[in-house]
Protein backbone atom coordinates (compact mmCIF):
# COMPACT_ATOMS: atom_id res chain seq x y z
CA UNK A 1 0.00 0.00 0.00
CA UNK A 2 1.98 2.87 -1.01
CA UNK A 3 5.24 1.60 0.49
CA UNK A 4 3.81 1.32 3.63
CA UNK A 5 3.92 -2.11 4.70
CA UNK A 6 0.92 -3.38 7.56
CA UNK A 7 1.57 -6.00 9.72
CA UNK A 8 -0.55 -9.43 8.62
CA UNK A 9 -2.29 -10.28 11.90
CA UNK A 10 -5.68 -11.44 12.09
CA UNK A 11 -8.58 -9.11 13.69
CA UNK A 12 -9.01 -11.80 16.70
CA UNK A 13 -5.24 -11.59 17.22
CA UNK A 14 -4.13 -8.12 17.20
CA UNK A 15 -4.19 -8.01 21.11
CA UNK A 16 -2.33 -10.88 21.88
CA UNK A 17 0.47 -9.57 19.78
CA UNK A 18 0.10 -6.26 21.47
CA UNK A 19 0.63 -7.92 24.33
CA UNK A 20 3.73 -9.93 23.09
CA UNK A 21 5.50 -6.40 22.02
CA UNK A 22 4.71 -4.89 24.95
CA UNK A 23 6.45 -8.17 26.93
CA UNK A 24 9.26 -7.58 24.78
CA UNK A 25 9.57 -3.80 25.37
CA UNK A 26 9.40 -4.33 29.12
CA UNK A 27 12.28 -6.54 29.09
CA UNK A 28 14.10 -6.51 32.72
CA UNK A 29 11.79 -3.46 34.12
CA UNK A 30 9.91 -5.79 37.49
CA UNK A 31 6.71 -5.80 37.92
CA UNK A 32 5.16 -6.74 41.34
CA UNK A 33 3.82 -10.41 40.39
CA UNK A 34 0.34 -10.63 40.00
CA UNK A 35 -0.08 -7.62 38.57
CA UNK A 36 1.14 -7.95 35.29
CA UNK A 37 -1.85 -8.03 33.68
CA UNK A 38 -2.93 -4.56 34.86
CA UNK A 39 0.38 -2.87 34.18
CA UNK A 40 0.44 -4.34 30.39
CA UNK A 41 -3.07 -3.61 30.10
CA UNK A 42 -2.57 0.10 30.76
CA UNK A 43 0.29 0.82 28.57
CA UNK A 44 -2.17 -1.23 25.91
CA UNK A 45 -4.67 1.32 26.30
CA UNK A 46 -1.81 4.45 26.13
CA UNK A 47 1.03 3.26 24.34
CA UNK A 48 2.90 4.87 27.71
CA UNK A 49 5.62 2.56 29.76
CA UNK A 50 5.08 5.06 32.23
CA UNK A 51 2.71 3.31 33.36
CA UNK A 52 5.23 0.32 34.52
CA UNK A 53 6.91 2.42 36.91
CA UNK A 54 4.23 4.85 38.67
CA UNK A 55 1.19 2.13 39.92
CA UNK A 56 0.89 1.53 43.37
CA UNK A 57 -1.16 -1.55 44.41
CA UNK A 58 -1.78 -1.93 48.19
CA UNK A 59 -0.57 -5.07 49.54
CA UNK A 60 -2.83 -8.81 48.46
CA UNK A 61 -5.06 -5.46 46.10
CA UNK A 62 -5.35 -7.82 43.65
CA UNK A 63 -6.29 -10.86 45.27
CA UNK A 64 -8.97 -9.01 47.03
CA UNK A 65 -10.39 -7.01 43.87
CA UNK A 66 -10.89 -10.27 41.95
CA UNK A 67 -12.80 -11.84 45.09
CA UNK A 68 -14.91 -8.21 45.16
CA UNK A 69 -15.98 -8.98 41.37
CA UNK A 70 -16.72 -12.55 41.98
CA UNK A 71 -19.02 -11.95 44.63
CA UNK A 72 -21.01 -9.40 42.48
CA UNK A 73 -19.10 -5.46 43.49
CA UNK A 74 -20.73 -2.77 41.34
CA UNK A 75 -18.19 -0.34 39.75
CA UNK A 76 -18.95 3.69 39.98
CA UNK A 77 -17.05 5.91 37.92
CA UNK A 78 -16.75 9.60 37.65
CA UNK A 79 -17.09 9.83 33.89
CA UNK A 80 -19.25 9.00 31.22
CA UNK A 81 -16.34 7.96 29.48
CA UNK A 82 -15.18 5.62 32.16
CA UNK A 83 -18.35 3.95 32.25
CA UNK A 84 -18.85 3.88 28.12
CA UNK A 85 -15.18 1.97 28.47
CA UNK A 86 -15.33 -0.55 31.18
CA UNK A 87 -17.09 -3.66 29.85
CA UNK A 88 -20.07 -4.20 31.37
CA UNK A 89 -21.54 -7.71 29.88
CA UNK A 90 -18.50 -9.00 31.60
CA UNK A 91 -19.00 -7.38 34.63
CA UNK A 92 -23.13 -8.70 34.59
CA UNK A 93 -21.96 -12.02 34.49
CA UNK A 94 -21.10 -11.80 38.31
CA UNK A 95 -23.39 -9.76 39.36
CA UNK A 96 -21.99 -6.07 38.82
CA UNK A 97 -23.26 -2.62 37.01
CA UNK A 98 -21.47 0.17 36.64
CA UNK A 99 -22.83 3.75 38.02
CA UNK A 100 -22.20 7.37 37.07
CA UNK A 101 -23.93 9.92 38.72
CA UNK A 102 -22.12 12.84 37.13
CA UNK A 103 -25.36 13.79 34.44
CA UNK A 104 -28.12 13.11 37.60
CA UNK A 105 -29.61 16.06 38.37
CA UNK A 106 -29.75 15.39 42.05
CA UNK A 107 -25.95 15.57 41.91
CA UNK A 108 -25.77 18.95 40.11
CA UNK A 109 -28.31 20.56 42.68
CA UNK A 110 -26.36 19.63 45.58
CA UNK A 111 -22.64 20.30 43.94
CA UNK A 112 -24.04 23.70 43.57
CA UNK A 113 -26.24 24.48 46.78
CA UNK A 114 -22.82 22.95 48.74
CA UNK A 115 -20.35 24.91 46.11
CA UNK A 116 -18.62 22.00 46.00
CA UNK A 117 -17.76 19.79 42.33
CA UNK A 118 -20.56 17.14 41.03
CA UNK A 119 -17.91 14.95 41.25
CA UNK A 120 -17.89 15.33 44.94
CA UNK A 121 -21.52 15.06 45.35
CA UNK A 122 -21.08 11.65 43.26
CA UNK A 123 -19.16 10.39 45.76
CA UNK A 124 -21.60 11.26 48.53
CA UNK A 125 -24.53 9.56 46.19
CA UNK A 126 -22.58 6.59 46.14
CA UNK A 127 -21.91 6.47 49.24
CA UNK A 128 -25.52 5.97 50.26
CA UNK A 129 -25.54 2.83 47.93
CA UNK A 130 -25.83 -0.69 49.82
CA UNK A 131 -23.64 -3.03 48.21
CA UNK A 132 -19.78 -3.51 47.32
CA UNK A 133 -17.99 -0.82 45.58
CA UNK A 134 -15.20 -0.27 43.82
CA UNK A 135 -14.15 2.91 42.44
CA UNK A 136 -12.61 3.66 39.24
CA UNK A 137 -11.77 7.70 39.36
CA UNK A 138 -9.69 8.44 36.38
CA UNK A 139 -10.68 12.34 36.05
CA UNK A 140 -11.37 14.01 39.56
CA UNK A 141 -9.13 14.78 41.64
CA UNK A 142 -12.08 16.18 44.38
CA UNK A 143 -14.00 12.80 43.96
CA UNK A 144 -10.85 11.12 45.53
CA UNK A 145 -10.15 14.04 48.64
CA UNK A 146 -14.63 13.19 48.96
CA UNK A 147 -13.67 9.50 49.38
CA UNK A 148 -10.85 10.15 51.69
CA UNK A 149 -13.16 12.01 54.02
CA UNK A 150 -16.04 9.37 53.85
CA UNK A 151 -13.59 6.44 54.82
CA UNK A 152 -12.15 8.35 57.65
CA UNK A 153 -15.97 9.43 58.90
CA UNK A 154 -16.48 5.77 59.29
CA UNK A 155 -19.43 6.34 56.00
CA UNK A 156 -17.95 4.45 53.28
CA UNK A 157 -15.94 1.10 53.08
CA UNK A 158 -15.16 0.65 49.58
CA UNK A 159 -13.60 -2.70 48.51
CA UNK A 160 -11.46 -1.12 45.65
CA UNK A 161 -10.40 2.45 45.07
CA UNK A 162 -8.78 2.83 41.34
CA UNK A 163 -7.34 6.24 42.05
CA UNK A 164 -5.92 7.29 38.59
CA UNK A 165 -7.27 10.90 37.85
CA UNK A 166 -5.11 12.74 35.38
CA UNK A 167 -4.20 15.93 35.27
CA UNK A 168 -2.30 19.67 36.86
CA UNK A 169 -4.65 20.51 39.57
CA UNK A 170 -4.61 18.83 43.09
CA UNK A 171 -4.12 15.24 41.04
CA UNK A 172 -0.99 14.19 42.52
CA UNK A 173 -2.06 15.25 46.41
CA UNK A 174 -5.63 13.82 46.08
CA UNK A 175 -3.49 10.09 45.22
CA UNK A 176 -1.69 10.89 47.54
CA UNK A 177 -4.36 11.12 50.16
CA UNK A 178 -5.26 7.94 48.96
CA UNK A 179 -2.22 5.89 49.41
CA UNK A 180 -2.24 7.30 53.06
CA UNK A 181 -5.75 5.11 54.03
CA UNK A 182 -3.73 2.14 55.16
CA UNK A 183 -6.18 -0.56 55.19
CA UNK A 184 -8.24 0.44 51.68
CA UNK A 185 -7.09 -1.97 48.80
CA UNK A 186 -6.24 0.74 46.35
CA UNK A 187 -4.24 0.92 42.79
CA UNK A 188 -3.01 4.35 42.08
CA UNK A 189 -1.17 5.59 39.10
CA UNK A 190 0.96 8.24 41.14
CA UNK A 191 1.74 11.39 39.72
CA UNK A 192 0.24 13.34 37.19
CA UNK A 193 -0.83 10.36 34.67
CA UNK A 194 -3.69 8.72 34.57
CA UNK A 195 -7.82 9.03 33.05
CA UNK A 196 -10.99 7.63 32.69
CA UNK A 197 -9.58 5.38 29.90
CA UNK A 198 -6.59 4.17 32.25
CA UNK A 199 -9.73 3.53 34.61
CA UNK A 200 -11.53 1.90 32.60
CA UNK A 201 -9.00 -0.38 31.36
CA UNK A 202 -7.83 -1.54 34.95
CA UNK A 203 -11.57 -2.70 35.66
CA UNK A 204 -11.15 -4.47 32.52
CA UNK A 205 -7.63 -5.96 33.26
CA UNK A 206 -9.68 -7.35 36.86
CA UNK A 207 -12.51 -8.95 34.58
CA UNK A 208 -10.22 -10.33 32.37
CA UNK A 209 -8.19 -12.12 35.22
CA UNK A 210 -11.75 -13.96 36.41
CA UNK A 211 -11.55 -15.78 33.57
CA UNK B 1 -5.04 17.31 55.23
CA UNK B 2 -2.68 15.32 57.49
CA UNK B 3 -0.14 17.31 55.65
CA UNK B 4 -0.98 16.86 52.41
CA UNK B 5 -1.34 20.53 50.88
CA UNK B 6 -4.50 20.60 48.59
CA UNK B 7 -4.18 24.21 45.89
CA UNK B 8 -7.57 26.17 46.61
CA UNK B 9 -8.87 26.90 43.09
CA UNK B 10 -12.54 27.00 42.89
CA UNK B 11 -14.06 24.00 40.93
CA UNK B 12 -15.10 26.53 38.16
CA UNK B 13 -11.38 27.68 37.70
CA UNK B 14 -9.78 23.91 37.47
CA UNK B 15 -9.61 24.20 34.27
CA UNK B 16 -8.12 27.30 33.41
CA UNK B 17 -5.44 26.90 36.23
CA UNK B 18 -4.52 23.76 34.39
CA UNK B 19 -3.91 25.19 30.95
CA UNK B 20 -2.09 28.14 32.88
CA UNK B 21 0.37 25.37 33.99
CA UNK B 22 0.56 23.14 30.32
CA UNK B 23 1.61 26.59 28.88
CA UNK B 24 4.33 27.66 32.14
CA UNK B 25 5.72 23.50 31.71
CA UNK B 26 5.68 24.25 27.51
CA UNK B 27 8.43 27.26 27.87
CA UNK B 28 9.62 28.19 24.56
CA UNK B 29 8.10 24.64 22.42
CA UNK B 30 7.36 26.00 19.70
CA UNK B 31 3.51 25.31 18.63
CA UNK B 32 2.13 26.36 15.15
CA UNK B 33 0.28 29.68 15.54
CA UNK B 34 -4.16 28.56 15.72
CA UNK B 35 -2.90 24.78 17.30
CA UNK B 36 -2.53 26.13 20.42
CA UNK B 37 -5.64 25.28 22.18
CA UNK B 38 -5.84 21.18 20.32
CA UNK B 39 -2.01 20.57 21.45
CA UNK B 40 -2.57 22.12 24.96
CA UNK B 41 -6.03 20.10 25.64
CA UNK B 42 -4.43 16.74 24.37
CA UNK B 43 -1.46 17.66 26.89
CA UNK B 44 -4.38 18.39 29.58
CA UNK B 45 -6.28 14.73 28.87
CA UNK B 46 -3.46 13.15 29.25
CA UNK B 47 -0.72 14.81 31.18
CA UNK B 48 1.59 13.78 28.66
CA UNK B 49 3.87 16.69 26.60
CA UNK B 50 4.63 13.88 23.79
CA UNK B 51 1.55 15.96 22.13
CA UNK B 52 3.11 19.48 22.08
CA UNK B 53 5.20 17.49 19.57
CA UNK B 54 3.76 14.17 17.93
CA UNK B 55 0.44 16.16 16.44
CA UNK B 56 0.81 16.71 12.71
CA UNK B 57 -1.68 19.20 11.29
CA UNK B 58 -2.42 19.43 7.72
CA UNK B 59 -2.24 22.65 6.19
CA UNK B 60 -5.39 25.11 6.83
CA UNK B 61 -7.06 22.61 9.30
CA UNK B 62 -8.12 23.99 11.88
CA UNK B 63 -10.23 26.59 10.04
CA UNK B 64 -11.59 24.27 8.00
CA UNK B 65 -12.77 22.68 10.87
CA UNK B 66 -14.17 24.97 12.63
CA UNK B 67 -16.24 25.77 9.36
CA UNK B 68 -17.26 22.14 9.25
CA UNK B 69 -18.73 22.13 12.49
CA UNK B 70 -20.18 25.60 12.28
CA UNK B 71 -22.07 24.25 9.57
CA UNK B 72 -23.66 21.31 11.03
CA UNK B 73 -20.95 18.33 10.55
CA UNK B 74 -21.67 15.21 12.61
CA UNK B 75 -18.79 13.34 14.29
CA UNK B 76 -17.92 9.77 13.32
CA UNK B 77 -15.88 7.62 16.52
CA UNK B 78 -14.62 4.46 16.41
CA UNK B 79 -15.32 3.60 20.32
CA UNK B 80 -18.32 4.14 22.44
CA UNK B 81 -15.81 5.78 25.12
CA UNK B 82 -14.90 8.55 22.36
CA UNK B 83 -18.43 9.27 21.53
CA UNK B 84 -18.99 9.18 25.34
CA UNK B 85 -16.36 12.13 26.37
CA UNK B 86 -17.11 14.53 22.93
CA UNK B 87 -19.76 17.27 24.01
CA UNK B 88 -22.57 16.23 22.31
CA UNK B 89 -24.42 19.45 23.57
CA UNK B 90 -22.02 22.13 22.51
CA UNK B 91 -22.00 19.89 18.87
CA UNK B 92 -26.27 19.88 18.58
CA UNK B 93 -26.21 23.61 18.72
CA UNK B 94 -24.18 24.03 15.30
CA UNK B 95 -26.80 21.19 14.34
CA UNK B 96 -24.04 18.02 14.88
CA UNK B 97 -24.20 14.74 16.43
CA UNK B 98 -22.12 12.12 17.08
CA UNK B 99 -22.34 8.04 15.45
CA UNK B 100 -20.92 5.51 16.76
CA UNK B 101 -21.19 2.02 14.96
CA UNK B 102 -19.54 -0.69 16.36
CA UNK B 103 -22.04 -1.89 18.59
CA UNK B 104 -24.67 -2.19 15.44
CA UNK B 105 -25.66 -6.11 14.60
CA UNK B 106 -25.68 -5.10 10.63
CA UNK B 107 -21.98 -4.03 11.57
CA UNK B 108 -20.97 -7.19 13.70
CA UNK B 109 -22.82 -9.20 10.54
CA UNK B 110 -20.71 -7.66 7.82
CA UNK B 111 -17.76 -8.03 9.82
CA UNK B 112 -17.70 -11.56 10.11
CA UNK B 113 -19.22 -12.60 6.85
CA UNK B 114 -16.11 -10.12 5.30
CA UNK B 115 -13.52 -11.69 8.11
CA UNK B 116 -13.00 -8.30 8.84
CA UNK B 117 -12.74 -5.93 11.60
CA UNK B 118 -15.90 -4.10 13.42
CA UNK B 119 -14.19 -0.89 12.57
CA UNK B 120 -13.56 -1.91 9.30
CA UNK B 121 -17.25 -2.36 8.53
CA UNK B 122 -18.17 0.79 10.51
CA UNK B 123 -16.29 3.06 8.20
CA UNK B 124 -18.29 1.47 5.44
CA UNK B 125 -21.36 2.25 7.21
CA UNK B 126 -20.59 6.29 7.95
CA UNK B 127 -19.54 6.42 4.67
CA UNK B 128 -22.84 5.54 3.30
CA UNK B 129 -24.07 8.73 5.25
CA UNK B 130 -25.24 11.31 3.20
CA UNK B 131 -23.92 14.62 5.06
CA UNK B 132 -20.81 16.34 6.13
CA UNK B 133 -18.60 14.22 8.38
CA UNK B 134 -15.65 14.26 10.83
CA UNK B 135 -14.04 10.91 11.67
CA UNK B 136 -12.68 10.61 15.07
CA UNK B 137 -10.63 7.70 15.38
CA UNK B 138 -8.69 6.59 18.66
CA UNK B 139 -8.50 2.98 18.46
CA UNK B 140 -8.45 0.86 15.25
CA UNK B 141 -5.91 1.23 12.47
CA UNK B 142 -8.53 -0.86 10.40
CA UNK B 143 -10.51 2.00 10.68
CA UNK B 144 -7.84 4.34 9.45
CA UNK B 145 -6.58 1.76 6.40
CA UNK B 146 -10.18 1.37 5.48
CA UNK B 147 -10.56 5.26 5.32
CA UNK B 148 -7.94 5.55 3.30
CA UNK B 149 -9.10 3.41 1.05
CA UNK B 150 -12.72 4.61 0.50
CA UNK B 151 -11.06 7.79 -0.33
CA UNK B 152 -8.78 6.88 -2.60
CA UNK B 153 -11.70 5.13 -4.35
CA UNK B 154 -13.97 8.30 -4.94
CA UNK B 155 -16.41 7.01 -1.89
CA UNK B 156 -15.64 9.49 0.65
CA UNK B 157 -15.03 13.00 0.87
CA UNK B 158 -14.42 13.91 4.90
CA UNK B 159 -14.27 17.44 6.57
CA UNK B 160 -11.54 16.25 8.55
CA UNK B 161 -9.67 13.08 10.23
CA UNK B 162 -8.76 12.85 13.60
CA UNK B 163 -6.34 9.66 13.21
CA UNK B 164 -5.14 9.17 16.69
CA UNK B 165 -5.47 5.68 17.52
CA UNK B 166 -3.15 4.25 20.25
CA UNK B 167 -0.92 1.26 20.06
CA UNK B 168 1.49 -1.44 18.67
CA UNK B 169 -0.13 -3.66 15.64
CA UNK B 170 -0.33 -0.64 12.67
CA UNK B 171 -1.07 2.10 14.78
CA UNK B 172 2.19 3.60 13.27
CA UNK B 173 1.59 2.75 10.03
CA UNK B 174 -1.91 3.09 9.72
CA UNK B 175 -1.84 6.92 10.94
CA UNK B 176 1.67 7.17 7.92
CA UNK B 177 -1.50 6.07 5.23
CA UNK B 178 -3.89 9.08 6.50
CA UNK B 179 -0.62 11.63 6.11
CA UNK B 180 -0.23 10.25 2.41
CA UNK B 181 -3.77 11.93 1.64
CA UNK B 182 -2.65 15.53 0.27
CA UNK B 183 -6.22 16.98 0.07
CA UNK B 184 -7.63 15.60 3.08
CA UNK B 185 -7.95 17.94 6.17
CA UNK B 186 -6.28 16.04 9.18
CA UNK B 187 -5.00 15.80 12.74
CA UNK B 188 -2.27 13.38 13.49
CA UNK B 189 -1.19 12.24 16.00
CA UNK B 190 2.31 10.50 14.77
CA UNK B 191 3.82 7.59 16.80
CA UNK B 192 2.14 5.02 18.97
CA UNK B 193 0.07 7.44 21.00
CA UNK B 194 -3.45 8.06 21.33
CA UNK B 195 -6.37 6.89 22.37
CA UNK B 196 -10.19 7.76 22.57
CA UNK B 197 -9.26 10.52 25.00
CA UNK B 198 -7.23 12.33 23.03
CA UNK B 199 -9.82 11.66 19.85
CA UNK B 200 -12.64 13.37 21.83
CA UNK B 201 -10.31 15.82 23.35
CA UNK B 202 -9.42 17.02 19.82
CA UNK B 203 -13.47 16.61 19.10
CA UNK B 204 -13.86 19.41 21.83
CA UNK B 205 -10.74 21.72 21.35
CA UNK B 206 -12.81 22.56 18.11
CA UNK B 207 -15.91 22.88 19.53
CA UNK B 208 -14.65 25.24 22.23
CA UNK B 209 -12.90 27.37 19.68
CA UNK B 210 -15.78 27.65 18.16
CA UNK B 211 -17.01 30.13 21.06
Amino acid sequence: MDHIELEKVLPAEIEARSFEIITEELGDIPLIPGTEPIVKRCIHTSADFDYAKNLVFSEGVVKHALNALRNGASIVTDTQMGKAGINKKKLAKYGGEVFCFMSDEDVARAAKEQGTTRATASMDKAAALDQKLIFAIGNAPTALVRLYELIREGRLNPELIIAVPVGFVNVVQSKELILKLEHVPSIVARGRKGGSNIAACICNALLYMLE
